[in-house]
């Protein structure tokens, strides 16, 4: 089995990010390359998602994935294994990354033969939601144990996003956390968010975010 | 029942954090008050076992906890109608509190009645760990669903650490998580740091997370 690659990248030199991260979008947009930015807390199960996703996705679209990471490339190493193209991106300590760390990425990566370009950020609700990665689409991942209280105590993470999923409905009984409370304080911050419940681990829901995914990468091919 | 008292504070003007640190841990060290810094992922239980924490240490110590957060003082108020003296740091968008901003909480909290003060730093893994609070000790919180491969992915936080509370073992059997691996990974990225397993929501444990505070303080004001 190949290692996976892991490339450090810099910190932007540009001072306006969020120019450039339109910029970024641009040139996507001219080389039909849809980048979807996935971003939630540690352990909420982004990867276990994402390998899940890749299940579903990969004789559907031609996709690879950017796993960023402060340090380790165990979670390249998962997605590669089952068998798409991934690289780690290493941030040097960054608790984010921003449009022009992103786009490092992509060149290493090569999108010449990808339509759909997943990017996990590093796990931090605050950090990767303040900075723009060039991301066509943003979704958060909130999984149960961590509370429905989430939307509340990190507005800009849901602000930012289109798609809250939230992870580990399996065990929703054995935790105090109230579906119709997550939806409404979710909507408090965004009333356009599309919300998703699954379990990565039964694969339940699953289905329907690669449908969601999907849906967006062909709008945007439209 | 009073409203809690919420703090915005500034972000350091002081180029030299770690030099801030210890000039607030000599002046702390002057007035014989312990500052303890708790950090950890949003959502794996801090002011659940905090509340538990206070039930059991208000009677042995006097002490005030300040709660850091980005927006909302639903902690503050929790831990305020506890019964023990408590503010709310609001970091305006900030993803972490330095020395500075700890010091403007220290002097709204007001310490010349209180032997320990908690802090409760930002939800976060990555940026809390790289800013010195100067507090004396440091204590993070891993809870059971967030994986027992935090320590490989989040380094700085556990070199940081004196003591990691591994929380929410009541779920243990739900969830793929390895005691055995945690104290391994822990340990790995630092040798000296004290593990104690604890259920914020049954009690379990907490006593010892008490002892192990009432031992700091003890410690510091020999």
């Amino acid at each position: 089995m190949d290692d996976v690659r892991i490339i450090e990248v810099k910190q932007s030199v540009f001072e306006d990010n969020n120019k450039d991260a339109q910029l970024l979008r641009e040139s996507l947009k001219a080389e039909n390359t849809f980048l979807l930015n996935l971003m939630s807390s540690p352990g909420s199960g982004k990867t276990t998602t994402l390998l899940k996703l890749v299940g579903y996705l990969k004789d559907k679209v031609r996709m690879a994935v950017m796993e960023a990471d402060i340090d380790s490339s165990i979670d390249a190493q998962a997605i590669q294994n089952a068998g798409i193209k991934a690289i780690q991106i290493h941030t040097g300590g960054m608790c984010h990354l921003d449009a022009d760390m992103t786009r490092q990425g992509l060149r290493e990566l090569g999108t010449d033969d990808v339509d759909l370009v997943i990017l996990e950020n590093v796990g931090n609700l605050v950090c990767p939601a303040e900075f723009d990665t060039g991301a066509i689409k943003n979704m958060t991942i909130l999984s149960v144990p961590e509370g429905d209280d989430k939307p509340l105590k990190y507005p800009l993470m849901y602000e930012t996003c289109d798609l809250l999923v939230v992870n580990k409905i399996d065990v929703m009984e054995y935790f105090d956390f109230d579906k119709e409370k997550v939806i409404a304080n979710a909507k408090m911050r965004n009333p356009d968010i599309d919300i998703i419940f699954i379990s990565a681990k039964t694969g339940e829901g699953i289905e329907k975010v690669a449908e969601w995914i999907l849906k967006q990468v062909e709008d945007w091919n439209k």
